[in-house]
């Protein structure tokens, strides 16, 4: 059994979160969820509906896997200090860090992306890269890996490398059966990313 | 601007809800979410992370686009009788039902498919067959257009509809942009159902 932490603050983007937590949470056997943001309770996303945290920052780090999903709130948090640091030590202690969209963003400020390859969403690349001068970022990607670090393009994207993540841990015939439970038509091959050229980057 | 109220209760399905609030919740301009449920608060999902109801169902029952989710919950809510006799007010007045995966089971013992075409999930078709025996279920849809009521397939099925949705209030082209920036590949044809062959249904 694996405990996901999923980090949340205010104006994160639901998708960006709540597509994965369905992919691992869908495995009550093997995966429990757990949301965690700077105070417990409710948080508001950047769509207008709240999610839970069930623990503060303070009250844990460790977790097997650390998910920092993205959002309009990410454009503050950059600057949050203690925020950056937590997620600096719980990565360290993390068997895998995952991000979605801009939550590429607080990774590359927290430092663990530096001289690593990674992603992030096309709608705001520009502004990602400039937050992580040192992370080798990639411009068409559903998603990356580099070593423990999984990150992916936009909102959607996490789905796939959510799957990539669970094929991983349990292998591609879990993830396969996860996705057809899920009636989901996974984008299996990290690679192909026709948003890349949707959104000018290629 | 439109509000949409979607009903939550405990076990309901995350991805059957937050996947389609991401497509409306994006264009807040044109959508307001609300999320509602018999009790204002927190309530569990079924993959054990929490979302927050803004409102009790006493408090509301009318909004432009009522929306249902399915999910383990759907097995305890097809008796609930207070909860399907809100559920027939609320799609009384409004503009357009939506509901996901095993959301159409609570939408059937509701009374209001009965007469109409419908579809649900894959993996559990019997079953809410049985709870709507004057429906008109389909095998083998993505999604189901019948008049002012949309039903999806199972779980990510949802997103797919809710485009359809949107493209149905704001035009084809709107549906594509809200697409593009979640980085989805909107499957747009709602008689494009592989997972009917793969569930064994056709």
């Amino acid at each position: 059994m694996r405990t996901v932490g999923a980090l949340i603050f205010e104006g994160f983007e639901l998708l960006d979160l709540f597509g994965p937590m369905e992919m691992f949470g869908m495995q009550s056997e093997d995966f429990e969820l757990v949301a965690v943001a700077e105070r417990a309770g409710p948080v508001k996303s950047g769509q207008g509906l709240s999610a839970v945290a069930d623990l503060s920052l303070e009250e844990r780090s460790e977790f097997d896997i650390l998910f920092v999903p993205g959002g309009p709130g990410t454009r503050r948090e950059v600057v949050n200090d203690s925020l950056l640091a937590w997620i600096a030590r719980a990565s360290e202690t993390a068997e895998l860090t995952l991000s979605v969209c801009t939550g590429s963003a607080l990774l590359a400020r927290a430092g663990v992306l530096d001289g690593r390859r990674a992603t992030t969403n096309k709608a705001a690349f520009e502004w990602v890269c400039s937050q992580g001068p040192k992370v080798h970022w990639q411009r068409q990607a559903r998603w990356v890996e580099d070593g423990k670090f999984f990150t992916s393009s936009g909102v959607s994207a996490g789905m796939d490398m959510s799957l990539g993540a669970i094929a991983r841990l349990h292998g591609r015939e879990r993830a396969l059966e996860v996705a057809k439970f899920a009636e989901y038509a996974w984008e299996d091959d990290p690679g192909h990313d026709p948003f890349a050229a949707i959104h000018g980057l290629v």
